[in-house]
């Protein structure tokens, strides 16, 4: 296990549950697969349970053409069961955030937050977020493609129409699925520096948007202007 | 299952090994993962075995830090049991391509690609096209930040080094890790149709390069130009 000597974020976890968006946290996690050549880094992989994790639609209303179509992930803790020291939590979106048994996710993040020195939400990971109460007061974003949704379930938070990405404190909130990587790559040269940031997607063969308010899916869905 | 009535691919794989690297997978699959909504699809995740398979770094000498930083992927088949009607077989790259017991990955793909509608390489996924003998006489491409190895590897290949992604008949090869996203959308554009692939981006909330001979990463490592 990998130990930081000067206070930089080393212990990451990433947040996932059934019906989780595969880019949501494949693109943000891969940008830290480099950097942990670079910086001492560990990952955990916190589930609901220590049971695998598939992306696949559990709702048949999703999967109209009967896909058998999905990839599955190996939890290293529970959240009942999760890791000490965690410093940095990543929280993708995905259909799944809509799902009945979505509850102790959002504990999790209610209970842990705390603590954190950083949360990263990636699309509708907002959503959780909000719903765990800690955007209440915050600038945040989400997913474009399902803003309406996003206002009914935060009503309290700050939300940012136009915005690949959205600091506010120590929570990163990113627009849709690739989203994420730009506000990763975002948050590594925040924090490790521009070089670490330049590696990463030099590696990724990956041009990242750095301009958070860069956002051409705000306008492709006609949202409009809400920059609290 | 899903099953086609129109001759479109319906059964896909993702070839696995450790220390694949994660985006090359996870970019393509995720356009997948939302057009199986829209078409039926079917995945299977094949590995060297049925044991779950690991992004981490196994060679020491990659992980100076002694990061433990990875993500775990559960296969449904193994090299030894494939899938039976597979058709678009899709090989991510990563250091894992350079291991000692990379062998029967390169001969699965060899004995599979004669049956195959079409294979897609990502990044150093084309090395093992390349020691499958597959790409001979073909024109390929690969990730750019590893291009003198690329050409010691298929020696017999026609490398195009300025290239976002090449097809060449049904062989289609990205370049590095993110342009595997790029070369999937093109795909879906090519077989499923552009209403498809932009469905697909929109979700994804990406804006793809479309235009395969786009390469700044080629222009980065002052690679000369060899397009055959």
């Amino acid at each position: 296990m990998a130990a930081s000597k000067d206070n930089l974020p080393v212990n990451f976890g990433a947040l996932l549950f059934p019906t989780f968006q595969a880019l949501d946290i494949f693109g943000p996690l891969d940008a830290l697969n480099i950097l942990s050549r670079k910086f001492p880094l560990n990952l955990s992989v916190i589930g609901p349970s220590l049971d695998p994790i598939s992306t696949k639609y559990r709702n048949p209303s999703l999967n109209p053409f009967n896909s058998n179509f999905g990839e599955t992930v190996v939890p290293t803790h529970s959240v009942n069961s999760p890791p000490e020291s965690l410093e940095v939590l990543i929280v993708p979106g995905g259909f799944g955030t809509r799902d009945d048994d979505i509850g102790p996710i959002i504990d999790f993040i209610r209970n842990n937050y705390p603590s954190l020195k950083y949360i990263i939400t990636v699309c509708t990971g907002s959503w959780l977020a909000a719903r765990a109460g800690i955007l209440d007061g915050k600038r945040a974003t989400s997913n474009k493609m399902s803003w309406a949704g996003t206002k009914e379930v935060g009503p309290n938070v700050k939300w940012v129409s136009h915005a690949r990405w959205v600091v506010d404190g120590n929570i990163w909130t990113a627009s849709g699925v690739a989203a994420g990587i730009d506000a990763m790559l975002a948050f590594i040269k925040e924090v490790y520096g521009e070089e670490a940031a330049t590696h990463c997607s030099h590696v990724m063969e990956y041009e990242p948007h750095k301009d958070a308010s860069y956002d051409p899916f705000a306008e492709l869905h006609n949202l409009p202007r809400e920059n609290c």
